[in-house]
């Protein structure tokens, strides 16, 4: 019974600082921070569309259910306060799928200091969906938009590209440490989180600031996890390939002003690598622009949600 | 394409003095009223438990899944400022019921005055699932909880019960004007939107304030729709059995202080009625009182959310 299973999981949920009321009534209520906005973001994630419940362990669904949207909030450069969880679970063994999806979350939640908030759990005769939506606070500095970057400005990256399927996609670590510390330190001009693909993630963050945007090939990231696919005698594509369109790296990419990306480049401040791949152009489109000065129309691949497929 | 969908909703998106971002970034950014607290609900609805979709225009059910969700704002006494809209879509025919749910949903948005702010939209091999979060803000005169009940309190209820299965469930109108004049204008000392059953919920509301109650069986408001089922000979039940049981009334129970109480059944301040079921007892449980004093326990009935079975 739904009771059993709330009693369950509020067992489990750590007070948070932020919350105010939490499981237990018709609506949580949260306190922000004196001047803060409020960040809201939702993912819909699906068995057999975002992992296959078959294959995997679901603790790494219900933990990537949770991190996509933080992910989301990293993007915005905001800081994660609380979520709220709904299920649609199969009803066979649907009280162990749920414990184990919340096995999955709870842990990156205390991680990243999110309350769970509150939730709806539902079984029906359909597969396993998880929605949650994260909800956020901007800081002092504001938030990071997808709009905002200009001509000259420099495109950096965190982290690596390509190959996530083999295990990524699952287990990464959403940039919300990064992304609150580099909105902090340094001027950003926009931000996006690669959540579809790197190419057409930045052709959305391009379009949305009103420009264009040249990459170095030979300057992308490229995760050994790129190479590891295209090795695959079955497949057709390169290394960069599958580093520009594979997508679910949730990496970022900034937009940077030239000179406070020299600084963030040569300070390095992250645990992760930070690299410049490109920079801005008036001119909107994509291209590729290798250090010879050979420039190629870039088309942007990646996950495009296609319907009536 | 979701890019084409987007830009389709986009364009009937009104602007709202709240939403500093909408859709079209990796999250919406709201500006609430000065010292609001942040108040956040969700509610997933799923084809063959919520609705029938082979049964129904689709447009009812999106109207629905935002009504719920609004329903849960008025039982926090909470102001509605926007909502985030999560579909998990059959393959075939996607974009015409995309399109259809937000048909429905739209015009009620538009009449709270709510914001469509984000939202995640998919197909999949599954059935229809609509889940969506609502954020909304606390009032000067601060939330309104299941807690805080205490023994002779008045519990009254806005509208009629029973019988919703037969149109009122997708219909109904959230309590959400309704539950901020109260607050604003009455001391209410707890309250509860009835989801799954008027006694299940009133349980509820109770138990979480550490009283019990009893109700009048003869002044429950009965709905015609309660009747008409009632005179099924298929059934078995009373019309106060569909009045006590049958959920999805979503209409107010209230704890109010006798002398304030007595002024609001007096006022009647609402297009619908304010009707006085019972009072709250020190005693925990739940009770059926009549007027000549004749005490029954009364078993919650409602719809519970069973797994597993």
């Amino acid at each position: 019974m739904e009771t059993d299973f709330i009693r369950w999981l509020r067992d489990r949920l750590p007070p948070h600082p932020s919350l105010q009321v939490g499981l237990g009534d018709d609506a949580a209520i949260l306190r922000l921070a004196d001047r803060a906005d409020t960040v809201v973001t939702t993912d819909l994630l699906t068995d057999g569309v975002d992992f296959r419940l078959a294959e995997i362990d679901p603790r790494r669904a219900g933990r990537k259910a949770l991190a996509v949207n933080l992910s989301d909030l990293a993007a915005m450069a905001a800081r994660p306060v609380a979520v709220v969880v709904s299920l649609a679970l199969p009803q066979q063994g649907c009280i162990e799928l749920a414990q184990q999806l919340y096995e999955g979350l709870l842990p990156l939640a205390q991680e990243y200091d999110v309350a769970v908030a509150g939730g709806d759990t539902n079984t029906w005769h359909g597969p396993l969906a998880i929605s949650i939506t994260a909800i956020g606070e901007t800081t002092r500095r504001g938030p990071l938009r997808r709009e905002g970057a200009s001509s000259g400005d420099v495109l950096v990256v965190t982290g690596q590209f390509g190959g996530s399927i083999l295990g990524k996609h699952l287990d990464f670590r959403p940039r919300v440490a990064e992304a609150l510390l580099l909105n902090d330190r340094y001027e950003l001009h926009a931000g996006i989180d690669v959540s579809d693909g790197l190419s057409l993630d930045l052709a959305r963050l391009v379009a949305e600031s009103g420009c264009g945007a040249e990459i170095d090939p030979d300057a992308v990231p490229v995760a050994p996890a790129a190479q590891e696919l295209a090795n695959d005698p079955r497949g057709n594509k390169s290394p960069l390939d599958h580093a520009l369109g594979d997508g679910e790296d949730f990496e970022l990419i900034l937009a940077v002003p030239p000179a406070e990306a020299s600084r963030l480049l040569s300070d390095q401040p992250l645990d992760v690598p930070v690299t410049r791949i490109g920079r801005c152009t008036a001119e909107p489109g994509l291209w590729t622009r290798d250090p010879q000065g050979n420039r190629q129309t870039l088309p942007p691949t990646g996950w495009e949600h296609v319907f009536d497929r």
